[in-house]
């Protein structure tokens, strides 16, 4: 009886694997965590491995869908340690990494479901090739065919990256044209948007950067009006001698010292974008570095406020569209990392943190 | 020749002066700047003395006027040093010190001007008996006979004290009824009303203080739902313990470590009203306290905001009769500990710092 059962159902199985994704799929690889980074993030506490295929029927409401791209992004750091934080639990040891993505519709289930067999959709998933998920949390984006721009733009620029950059930049920045923007993490996903968002409504536009040829790239690419490699210069050096006047908005990627010196640029009635302070995820807290110029945020009345993008939902939409207008006329440009194959994830992601990628990295799977 | 017209002059300012107050006055006191600290603040670095009585007519749009009670306030803290801050430049070494004040009309320049011999004004002020000044700059306050309040009120709850307390826990605090309020230097001049302004709009409100004294009167007397002596526990242990679900508003007086713990302590989209670093002001730059606790401003999408209350003129009036209204219902009481004459302003000052002062540290002259 278990036999002649446990027979059955996986021819079944197997039937269903088959006429799902045209091909027999005999594992279903992953990116695992291994273990917790302690007290620093290594290559070791990430796995590559395989986790059971999605079986059974695809219920009505979900779908079965497979990775198209993968993205990596600084706030994952937190969510590697066994700690509440941010705004999702921490990942498990042994399970799957999550986080954005762009998948294929391999199979929608019921009848007349919004999303149909190859529509491509961004959403939240496990960095695992194929699973089931419901439909209510992916969001269907146009296909390269018929938008002009790779999928993957909507993991960066058209995605939370570029609604990250844009909407907080707007929102809490509050920026008039004339004003003067520092951005550290410039070369960065969200960075290298805002500055050019920036540069769009007029402000002048410097940030802080990781090396000499993204500084170029900044400044000779993307129109920056200054920029400066915070390896081998203090940001108090560059704003001293570079932005006399001051900032009117800082755009915080980092944290740490950078925002620390830059607290003594700002100028009255500042405004501090509190993005990230990617400085200092990886560092144990008793190394973490101490901000010692906060008096300024009462003495130049200072406005500093930090944002998580998903708060932000109902802006999207409009967002989007500004963003892929901007990208179509050629004056926002994406720039990607580009990785290729699921099992770059370790790599790609770990390089967030030592200034590896410049623009958006992407794995493509 | 010039004997003679030296004697002239000098019988001529004699009658002025005898004229004035009705009584002769050979000096005119003054606290005055000795020195500035280096790098900590001691009763040395001021000194009692005499500066030159005003002479000459009193200009049309002027009055001459004398003391009444002088108020001692943290940030004076900062003209001591030789730097550009705040929103006044320093303090001049051998000049009088000046800040906000309580005075006495003694003689009014040109017909019909707005105030009259014997009205009482706020304003800002040399700490010098006598002095003549615009009378754009001063306020009248009304007589303690009409009003029932001592008009030194004016200035702590009823002046730039309250105000500090009031206006920026509505606009920056945006309270709502049932939210929890946290508050340092809580027995001191603006926390203390800022707690009982919370505990009149439906707050749950709790604050620290530096004596044991003080956290008995924050909790009997001003009823306060918690409150604790920030010498012997930390500012971590009691939230901790007392405030489980967190803090939806921290009115911070102090900065560094109180401020770096209770950022630990914020919920989801906390706002944090930046009033004052007190804990900071006297400390030389290499001893300041880094705040290691910023990232929670992202992860938790809290606003940090400072203010100045020189910016929120136009909010003064409305927000005087309100906390005259509650000041007359009894609802908001009104602490200060006084000192009686000038000479004793420095001694006063320097209790900011060391938490000798509960309420407001007024010096009667």
């Amino acid at each position: 009886m278990f036999i002649f059962s446990s027979a059955f159902f996986f021819s079944v199985l197997l039937r269903q694997k088959v006429f799902r994704s045209n091909r027999v799929m005999s594992t279903n690889s992953a990116v695992l965590l291994e273990s917790r980074p302690s007290p620093n993030m290594v290559a070791e506490n990430f796995r590559i491995g395989t986790v059971a295929e999605p079986t059974g029927p695809v219920p009505a409401g979900s779908v079965l869908a497979e990775l198209v791209a993968v993205s990596v992004d600084p706030y994952m750091r937190g969510r590697m340690n066994d700690t509440k934080g941010y705004f999702v639990g921490p990942f498990e040891i042994g399970k799957p990494l999550s986080g954005g993505v762009i998948l294929r519709i391999l199979e929608s289930g019921g009848e007349g479901g919004s999303l149909k067999v190859g529509d491509m959709v961004q959403g939240f998933a496990s960095y695992q090739m194929r699973q089931v998920l419901p439909v209510a949390g992916l969001k269907k984006v146009p296909s390269s065919a018929s938008s002009g721009f790779p999928e993957h733009y909507y993991l960066g620029v058209l995605g939370l990256t570029g609604l990250s950059a844009y909407i907080p930049l707007l929102e809490i920045g509050k920026p008039v044209a004339g004003e003067t923007l520092f951005v550290s993490g410039a070369a960065g996903a969200v960075g290298s948007v805002v500055g050019q968002v920036g540069k769009i409504l007029g402000l002048k536009v410097y940030g802080a950067a990781g090396s000499d040829d993204k500084v170029r790239w900044l400044v000779e690419d993307l129109k920056f009006d200054g920029a400066f490699n915070y390896k081998t210069t203090t940001t108090q050096a560059f704003l001293a001698s570079s932005v006399p006047g001051g900032v009117d908005i800082y755009f915080d990627n980092v944290g740490g010292e950078t925002l620390d010196q830059t607290l003594g640029h700002m100028k009255l009635n500042g405004r501090i974008i509190g993005c990230g302070s990617i400085s200092q995820y990886d560092t144990p807290e008793r190394d973490r570095y101490g901000v010692k110029n906060l008096f300024y945020i009462v003495t130049k009345r200072l406005k500093f406020e930090g944002f998580i993008i998903s708060d932000l939902l109902s802006k999207y939409p409009d967002a989007v569209t500004q963003l892929a207008t901007w990208v179509k006329e050629g004056s926002l440009k994406s720039r990607e990392t580009i990785y290729n194959g699921l099992e770059k994830v370790p790599e790609a992601f770990l390089g967030l943190f030592v200034g590896a990628n410049t623009g958006k990295a992407v794995i493509l799977v």
